[in-house]
């Protein structure tokens, strides 16, 4: 049976943090399906998003159209402001926690865990700018703001934006070894080299 | 006056080379607007495309109807082949290169570019597994395996998929400095660190 993985996307969401996880995600589920894995990206109402820098990106399912899901991908930027204090978005995500595998967040994402209550006593990060911030919104968290990315098992969170293409391919380790990790790697190149 | 920024955008584009410059270049643009640049997306026909492993993206503007740009980006994946041999896209692409001041490509981007004759006697690289193809289709490239991006002035290619970060960045120092190269790089927290 195949595990299905959604992205899911929102107006405000910061592109590279759902595109980073999607390229990593993606790759992997195209060329290796014998690992049983697919990915979709889903919004509220399943149509389009407009992200923070103005990029429009059409989403396949809503909320109530997308398949049962054994990952969730949350990603970050200004739209999860809007999102902590949206009590239907925290209910939905309390309720998806309980029926998924693993809920894993990029970027400022995790606000919105926190908002939901699924870090209470867990460790956890963010984007640096919001460290503070996540500790305010649960400060029972076990903040690492010198983490790249927390595993707690069934919830992960990542720092910052770029931050969500290591925790992807640690996911891909994880759900699989890690050979295919460093396939997916090669594949997209992913060698950095930051030139500043 | 401002100068204006385009990244291309084309069925069966790697998602992730056209989005990580968007995120580089859209953070800049977004919060460092004295330095004077913006960034658009378009296309052939203005419409949305759809990418190699699934995403819908649409675009702003198309070829008729984008402002005058200075800069082009131009990503690479699978749709890059049908360019190879499309006399329009390649015609069309010489009469840009004639009138912007960089035109830079992403991963098997700049076998467009060769194709177009825009790398004859020029150093270049693309994604490693079309290295061979590079240099079949114009025998005078310096062709660079090994670099992470070239930059020729006029034309600037990069590495495979992941590389269009790093080789955005170098642009964003190359129009500014190194301090505002800085600025973006923490601004979307690229530190990065492949767990394999």
């Amino acid at each position: 049976m195949t595990s299905r993985i959604g992205i899911l996307m929102f107006d405000e969401m910061e592109e590279l943090d759902a595109v980073g996880p999607w390229e990593v995600l993606g790759y992997w589920t195209k060329y290796f399906p014998e690992d049983g894995y697919e990915i979709m990206n889903f919004s509220r109402d399943g149509g389009e998003v407009t992200c923070a820098k103005g990029l429009r990106i059409a989403t396949q399912h809503s909320y109530t159209t997308v398949p049962d899901l054994d990952v969730i991908i949350y990603p970050g930027g200004f739209g999860t402001r809007g999102h902590l204090k949206d009590h239907t978005q925290l209910e939905w995500l309390r309720t998806q926690r309980s029926r998924v595998r693993v809920v894993a967040s990029v970027c400022t994402g995790s606000l919105v865990l926190a908002a939901a209550g699924l870090l209470t006593n867990r460790r956890a990060t963010t984007h640096w700018a919001s460290i503070e911030l996540l500790a305010e919104l649960d400060p029972t968290i076990d903040v690492r703001p010198d983490d790249r990315y927390v595993d707690e098992g069934d919830v992960v969170t990542s720092a910052g934006v770029s931050a969500g293409i290591d925790m992807a391919l640690h996911l891909v380790r994880r759900f699989t070894n890690d050979e295919r990790a460093r396939q997916v790697r090669r594949g997209i190149q992913y060698d950095p080299q930051p030139p500043v």
